[in-house]
């Protein structure tokens, strides 16, 4: 019936369930922009020329039809927003397709994180196409929620909705040999696995590739993108909402006329307030027209290159036999979209009928402590009498180490100069906390806590004093999950994210004025400007990025990778 | 074991099996070429760049390394020769994978057919894939020896030698939704259906993509390639032994500057002297290059374009985790083929040491033939005393119809004016002969007869007496198929084809000076000049091109698509 179908709607024997008027349509396969009508019958295209007859007719009234966007690499969690909320956004952008790495629900909820985060999509009409986080926990040098293994893998690659094997950012692992490293490749059989390899170059390069690392986003600059791009791996260009690489990987590629063939868009990790405010792969082919690349080359890489390196077959093109994935732009360089089109239905503008969302309030509870009071955040006795500080930047995720001695540390904490940092494992109530200084961050009085903090999501909390730090972590348990801000018992601002403490389903605009409000509040107890003061905090138990960074486990030489 | 020896390679701290030093490497990703080392470890490429330790390291003395070439389309019946015969040719002019359709012994030997062309590949170093016949038998108007149907290809589908579903030449069957025809689109599945629609065009084409056909390699025109690439059809640009259509669609493509990502080469039928004269896909990236193509994108067209339009994994590219097909060139623009490595082991020149190929005695013999006599070949009584006659051109396979009366056709017979043509049904021992009229062939005295009659590959014969023919019958029978040339009851030439009728697994160079003799005496037995006596004979069956043919049922009308 559905070949049947496509072939007398193409022949103009039966009515197309829609034909779009009047487009210019970019054609990726030949890199023309030629008029025609789209006729589209069961979801998919049937036939791209001059067609009237349809159930509905509208009129492009020539705007310039493109084939729907492909962000080839995101994590949704990163938008604070449900998955369905994100589909969304994305939608109303152009993006038709989404290949995701659910990583930090992982992290929180392993395989039924991962498997949580495919369901709730699909009440979006969107591709939502998973590729399985490779490396969970991310450090043995924490304790997280749950651990993603081969054999997990293995029980998940079938599904048709997984599309490969996510970010593998153990790259010594692999250049070591790992058994249980290597297994997790293995377990990627035929599709597509995601390499995360900043900076890495010469025959490390070459070996990570040799191992059937077939894609990477962290290029920083056009010559690593360069390198990667001549070893076989495609490079995936991020703009996110901290990491923006499109100008300088694309400004290189148009100054040295390189092949795109193998490139793509995505953002990694990017806020619902940057999306709502740009879009995604849009502001991505946006720049990328700016700094001088070629329009075509610019859609082309954000839809048939992108549907090519994941094997994502019927996607990417406004032609018969691919699927009713389109948008309408009325402006081709800036991007400009008027309605976007998933499997033939408009999504964008207007409502779509999705199936109703998954209920996130059914998802366990994934805030658990052990009993704690406080002296749980005392700092540990140092024999030397010193204590190691963490000294955090403005803009920057890196941090400095330094020393304090024991009693100058106590002075400073008492006048607001220093503040204490703790990490709270807040997945299996292990009672593990790790409790360290911080300088820099600038908060005056009381304590903020936060749910959010790469890569194991254990709760965070800076503060002044250990009862308000007890005080902020209770808050966070009552809300199962979120940011709070509190000072001499009294709770200031809160934002609840209830599902896996990385996410909410609140009204967008909602949720981003009221992030914007606690932020200002934390600012005015004292959080220095220049840092987001939940953003930060989320990066400060991060144990991977130099120099020093506090786990469950307690402060941790990210240099020297031992704890102090 | 496989990654870890890939790694270890790669970074150099584990030889090699093989290093290709100092090369100038095609890199089809970025469309650069650069110098360096190749490593191989368990025939893929471990690392490209700066490499010494190895087993066995080679010096390309500067010369090019480009990926093994791909044949996308090929019948390796039209060479004559046995697949590990014609494969080691396609090797030595670099071609590493051969993408064929076993069309024609599916039409004398059916699934049996198919796997056996598939296994007796199997001798050579070569990836050889099969495309499942669509259409067999051809058409309604002949009997072949077996039939290929939707339930044949879901048996064979899954094979991972089997890369799709070949040339759905039944473009009319598509288009009018036929059940079977269908059913046989659906059992591809995921693989890649093969289209054969030359000049289709418009709706019909917009039709023909939507059913889910994915390629074609009929385009004889610029103009009807472009219309099949914005459809999104893959166009295989075909240069074989009788159809030669690099000049037409390349020549276009270097003047519209159209985009030739969706393009690849192919030979669809080429015999072995053409060969191995000027070899394959090289042949066609050498003329490309002639009529202004870029080398880049010629060399694209041969490998990573075809590896994409199969959807063939880790062939196509000289990088890491790409088999390590590749070959060196003393001179990239005549492609002048020095070495061909499949595997990372060299293939040419020298011997390979491949397994023993297939007992092609041991096939049964495709020769059956009902009991016959001289009256079988008895011109069929025409109540209105007139005999349609088939007139042949020079150089053309399409044919003209016109009628004589009997009585003159009995006088021109006798004095060698005119020659009868018959096809002997020859797979079933149906008895079903077809008699008819043949002009402007030539013969003045004997019989020629061949078992390679296209589709269905009954045997052909042309004769001026019908007891020679009745010989030429009986010789080819004995020889178990072939080409035979009979005079007065004498062989005066005879070329033996014992596989299918179609195939022998001779020296090609005693081969082809044996066929070059037996032309000659035929030519001398009166055969015009400009025809090739053989191949000539070999379309006079095929129903599906104008005027007249005739099939073991009877002449054909070929334009009413009805018996005479």
């Amino acid at each position: 019936m559905f070949r049947e179908d496509m072939i007398k709607t193409a022949l103009g024997r039966q009515d197309a369930e829609l034909v779009i008027k009047n487009a210019r349509i970019l054609n990726v396969f030949t890199g023309e922009i030629l008029p025609g009508d789209i006729a589209v019958t069961g979801g998919m295209i049937a036939g791209v020329g001059d067609y009237s007859n349809a159930a509905c007719v509208e009129d492009a009234g020539g705007q310039f039809a493109v084939p729907g966007l492909i962000n080839t690499h995101c994590h949704v969690e990163s938008s604070m927003m449900t998955p369905e909320i994100y589909c969304r956004e994305e939608l109303r952008w152009g993006v038709t397709t989404v290949i995701t790495d659910p990583h930090e629900a992982a992290n929180v909820a392993g395989v039924d994180g991962i498997r949580f985060m495919r369901e709730s999509a699909q009440g979006a009409p969107i591709d939502y196409f998973i590729q399985i986080p490779s490396c969970v926990p991310s450090t043995a040098f924490e304790h997280n929620g749950a651990s993603i293994d081969a054999e997990d893998i293995w029980g998940l690659i079938g599904d048709r909705a997984v599309s490969g094997v996510g970010e593998m950012m153990n790259y010594p692992g692999v250049l070591d040999c790992n058994k249980a490293v290597l297994s997790v490749l293995d377990a990627a059989g035929e599709k597509t696995i995601d390499g995360h390899a900043p900076a890495l170059s010469g025959k490390e390069l070459q070996a990570y590739s040799a191992a059937g690392i077939r894609t990477d986003h962290e290029s920083t600059t056009f010559n690593e993108a360069l390198e990667k791009l001549r070893a076989g791996i495609a490079v995936l260009v991020r703009e996110g909402s901290a990491a923006k690489d499109v100008q300088a990987v694309i400004s290189g590629v148009v100054e040295h006329g390189v092949c795109t063939d193998m490139m793509a868009f995505c953002t990694d990790d990017k806020h619902i307030a940057d999306i709502r405010r740009e879009g995604t792969v849009r502001h991505c082919i946006r720049l990328s027209i700016a700094l001088g690349l070629a329009p075509i080359a610019a859609y082309r890489m954000a839809t048939i290159n992108a549907a090519r390196i994941y094997g994502l077959k019927n996607l990417g093109a406004v032609a018969p036999g691919y699927q009713a994935d389109f948008i309408l732009l009325s402006d081709l360089e800036d991007v400009a979209v008027s309605q976007v089109y998933k499997r033939g239905v408009r999504v964008f503008p207007g409502e779509y009928a999705g199936r109703t969302s998954a209920n996130y309030k059914m998802f366990p509870n994934s805030v658990n402590i052990a009993p704690i009071n406080e002296t749980s955040f005392a700092l540990p006795h140092r024999e030397d009498g010193r204590q190691p500080v963490i000294n955090i930047a403005k803009n920057r995720i890196v941090t400095e180490k330094s020393f304090i001695r024991s009693e100058l540390a106590r002075d400073m904490l008492a006048s607001g100069q220093l503040c204490k940092v703790a990490v709270v494992e807040r997945h299996r109530a292990t009672g593990n906390i790790g409790v360290g200084l911080l300088a820099g961050y600038g908060l005056k009085n009381g304590a903020i806590a936060s749910t959010v903090s790469h890569d194991s999501h254990n709760i965070i909390v800076a503060g002044t004093s250990d009862s308000d730090m007890l005080f902020a972590v209770r808050e966070i348990e009552r809300m199962r999950g979120g940011y709070a801000l509190v000072r001499d018992g009294v709770t200031l601002g809160e934002l609840p994210l209830p599902l896996f403490g990385l996410m909410c389903d609140r009204d967008p605009d909602e949720f981003i004025k009221a992030l914007d409000e606690l932020i200002k509040k934390c600012h005015k107890e004292g959080v220095n400007s220049g840092i987001d003061p939940f953003i930060a905090l989320s990066f400060m138990a991060l144990p991977v990025i130099p120099e020093i960074r506090v786990t469950d486990m307690g402060v941790f030489d990210a240099v020297k990778f031992e704890f102090i």
